[in-house]
């Protein structure tokens, strides 16, 4: 037997079960697949159960699950073992920021980054990615938009979802390819979601290219893809081409698979260039997120995607946050003039059909250029920088990256509580005050006094004004505030993979600053240590110019969002001055 | 030993001992009068307490005093068996209504007036004001405004005052004539401020008079003040007089008495009329209080005075509120034609030194023509009236304002509510708004990217902005909501009043009935029937004369303050719109 934890909603007609938290319920298939378990209840029905939603008991027999662990949970540490070994210990810069647990800041939070100096020593072996599980998605749990919870499982169905139901291991469907995806999405999908942690070891060809390889290769490959980076007015900066697009996220519909078993919803892209659509579902963009990840991910910061979500995924106000979400992230990406110029993310939105997409897909799985090795197509067109100046830069953007997280996150807890209040009790008070007003005015009406109809009526009047403000005060939020949250939630992403980012370019000083010893030892020849001055000269080139990128976008988003917040605020005051003002025209002068 | 109930801090230079809830006092003088005993704490200091503030602990071996019952409240029992005998057992109808307990409508809200015909059958002998006690002062508790609170003690307070601090059998001072005085405030005050219980028992010469004696004279007395009724457009009326007048209560000022152990405050009235200024102690308005309420109460709702408070009551906030609150009181008094006409009222205002005001005040007491008597003064210029008419004139009165008690009760329950989360939570929230906005601000200033010094400034005006907005929440109940609060907080103390009023009414509609009966045994003749008849016809147009006149009170009033209410919420909306404009114009145009 397995007990519920969590009270779950059959979708009908999708073969589910509802079950309520304390149920107990038999299990007649513990992983049908997907991140679901078919169980029966009390009555005899039937149906999918997700595996996140039940704990084992210890009297059903099965020792390996302990209790208090739920099925997801096991399974969950089946495959990391899994990949662990596939992962064969090999060395990864990005590894070791995960071992800091759920506070990807906290590296900066000490006042010396001992953490590079002592796990991130020359030719330490990290043990893999062993350690992403507990970078709990902190973001969703303490800032998540209000606006986005729909019952008590959102905080803990990262594990799985839905729209990813292609199992590793189902009895009804086999397919490696994406298997192996949804083993990578399981085992990192907390992980990824509150700040980036590079998933390299799961990407055959990757588990190689450390940051050792990036320093010291003798000659860097000249790639096609060649990013440039040019010194203008403001310093650094990537080259923006000479058209931009956007793609318009659009028109979510229902499909269904595994003979009507399983139900996804998939969107309508349409890039503004071609003005020709392609479709994805969910996992087809977690698929883009992952990829642009590991291949950017050391030099620019790709946001996590808008939670996967269980409870209601498809009810139409969640399907609309999670789409408007989408869009906010494809613009961001189409704005970056790295990303949108990149192959992985022109095919994402250009393939011609199912066998362009699948031949595109396996490609980018295959791509060498990833991680640091993304700095290797790098060239700026700019003088060499010396090691002072490169870690003085570094500093200074984890200190204001850092600074401006704190700030973010403060903003959205004060929006959040704002939030809470102004569609909560403010507009019931209100309506309290309308309806008063109203009982006050249909009392009066009782005396039988004469000459007092006028009063009355504009008393009544007031009233229902007052109910008017609350429906107004309760509305607002959607007007105004849900978009400085949503704002300051993209950028709470945003700032969310500076650790990592920081911790590559940290990584790659601390390499230069211990090279002298190599030298000294003649493990590497002077020539090798001037060509890692260089490199990190180039990582810390790349740095700026994102930062450039960065902080002009963050102008111009926060110039945008906060104006629109002032003048909607400015106007919902206004009318209801102007609805006062009526109501107040109503009242006889005596 | 005493354990304190209630944390008490002492006025400096008053003798008074600073003592802490669950602090354990030693108690060297029970009974030092008006409402204190002198107490010595653990560190051997000695001072005043109020006896209302701590409870006797069954340990000091005075089994009298009851663990759990206050000082006060056993100072309390024994006043009010001394009055209770004093009383001998003489009816009143008013004693009836208290019988009722806190709920001064509960008869009211009974289909049938069961307890008219039960409780107040004729030559049934009530058992006195014992009841009183138990009618607690519903309002203070439960709609109490809430700027009038000033710590735990405003519920309890009551049974004593500071200013009424001329003890019943003091040490210090002997007075028979304010000690009698002081029992009635001590024995009513609870009662008296929540509806008007008449304490007519303890006036010699009053226990006498019930409504037998008024409805079945042969003869009224024609006394000179004779209160006339005419019938006017809207019905019976009082006659307004043709000058009117107010009265300005102002400048208070603190002065003392037993060789400074106790101080008091002394307000300066001034009709309009004479222009004469006369000092008054709140002590005196309590006086006047209740010599209205014995004299008029079977006709007029008399409000009751603002609430005694000891917590702070030298404090200027409270002073003010007091002040403000004592000024409405006197301006209702003056706006009534028939209080304000008044000798006693007149006399109050008029008295030209210390002998007069004594003169005045004695000779007010002995006033017969108080309680039911009243209505022996009103001869009304109108046809007789028939029983079926009179009876339906007093429900439809009494079904009006037991409706419009609800209402305002409802109006004030969510008047507070919302006070409290405009003085509390909201401002808070907006001073968060503000300071994450200038937080975020600095943040940004340290980017070190170029020309968004414009862009932060505004940002940080904009922060400051709501910095404004949250003093201007917080500061707006004052300016509005207070006075719709003040209102319904006086309308409360008329409808309270009612009960009573009603009851007299329906208890003479009740003997008249009844008194087919006597005929019948020739207890009365046919032609004291017709003269009973005749008698409740003028209370019945008294009693239509006084709702004529609270109804057009109440229509003034009640738009007054809602224009007052809407138009000043108005312009704090359009003062926080225009802010949200200016801040908002401060932005760069991108």
């Amino acid at each position: 037997g397995a007990r519920v934890m969590y009270d779950f909603s059959a979708e009908p007609g999708n073969n589910e079960l509802t079950v309520n938290e304390g149920e107990i319920i038999t299990i007649t298939n513990p992983d049908v697949g997907g991140g679901w378990l078919e169980g029966r209840n009390s009555k005899g029905e039937r149906g999918l159960v997700p595996t996140d939603y039940v704990e084992i008991l210890p009297s059903d027999g099965k020792d390996q699950f302990a209790c208090g662990n739920s099925v997801a949970d096991q399974a969950f540490l089946d495959s990391l073992s899994a990949s662990t070994a596939q992962a064969n210990a090999s060395a990864t810069n990005s590894s070791n920021q995960v071992s800091s647990g759920s506070d990807p800041w906290s590296a900066w939070n000490a006042s010396k980054p001992a953490n590079w100096e002592s796990s991130d020593s020359w030719g330490a072996k990290p043990e893999g990615a062993t350690a992403q599980r507990s970078a709990a998605n902190n973001w969703d749990s303490a800032f998540g938009h209000p606006q986005a919870y729909q019952g008590p499982a959102t905080g803990d169905d990262d594990d799985w979802d839905e729209d990813w139901d292609e199992p590793k291991s189902s009895p009804y469907f086999k397919d490696s390819e994406s298997a192996e995806a949804g083993g990578a999405q399981r085992g990192n999908s907390r992980a990824t979601s509150s700040s980036m942690k590079l998933p390299l070891n799961k990407f055959p060809g990757f588990a190689k290219p450390g940051m050792e390889q990036y320093l010291l290769a003798k000659q860097l490959a000249k790639p096609k893809e060649k990013i440039p980076i040019i010194v203008g007015d403001y310093g650094p900066m990537w080259v923006y081409p000479a058209s931009t697009f956007d793609c318009v996220v659009a028109d979510p519909r229902k499909g269904s698979k595994m003979y009507g078993l399983k139900s996804y919803i998939e969107y309508q892209l349409t890039p503004t260039n071609t003005n020709r659509s392609v479709n994805h579902r969910y996992k087809h963009f977690d698929w883009l997120y992952e990829r642009l990840l590991v291949k950017f991910g050391s030099a620019i910061p790709i946001p996590s995607l808008p939670d996967k979500q269980v409870t209601g995924r498809f009810e139409e106000e969640f399907i609309k946050m999670r789409m408007e979400r989408l869009q906010a992230w494809m613009t961001r990406m189409c704005r970056h003039p790295v990303i949108s110029e990149s192959e992985v993310f022109q095919q994402f939105l250009n393939f011609r059909d199912e066998k362009e997409w699948k031949t595109g897909k396996r490609k980018a799985e295959k791509d060498e250029l990833v991680g640091v090795m993304i700095f290797s197509t790098m060239e700026p067109e700019a003088p060499d920088l010396d090691l002072i100046e490169i870690e003085q830069k570094c500093d200074a953007v984890g200190k204001f990256t850092k600074a401006m997280d704190d700030g973010v996150k403060e903003l959205l807890n004060v929006g959040q509580e704002h939030w809470k209040r102004c569609t909560g009790p403010l507009p019931k008070e209100y309506q309290k005050i309308g309806k008063a007003l109203q009982s006050l005015a249909t009392v009066f009406s009782s005396s039988g006094y004469q000459g007092e109809t006028d009063l009355n009526d504009a008393i009544t009047e007031a009233g229902k004004t007052y109910e008017e403000i609350a429906s107004l005060v309760a509305e607002q939020p959607k007007k105004d505030l849900h978009f400085l949250m949503e704002c300051n939630h993209e950028y709470k992403g945003f700032l969310g993979c500076f650790p990592d980012i920081l911790g590559a370019h940290k990584g790659a000083i601390e390499k230069v600053k211990e090279s002298d010893k190599l030298v000294a030892t003649s493990k590497i020849t002077p020539q090798d240590k001037q060509n890692m001055v260089k490199r990190v000269g180039t990582m810390s080139y790349a740095l700026q110019a994102e930062m450039n990128h960065f902080h002009s976008n963050r102008i111009y988003d926060y110039n945008s969002v906060i104006r629109l917040y002032l003048e909607q605020q400015a106007q919902f005051y206004e009318t209801i001055a102007e609805k006062l003002r009526q109501a107040l025209s109503r009242f006889p002068v005596m």
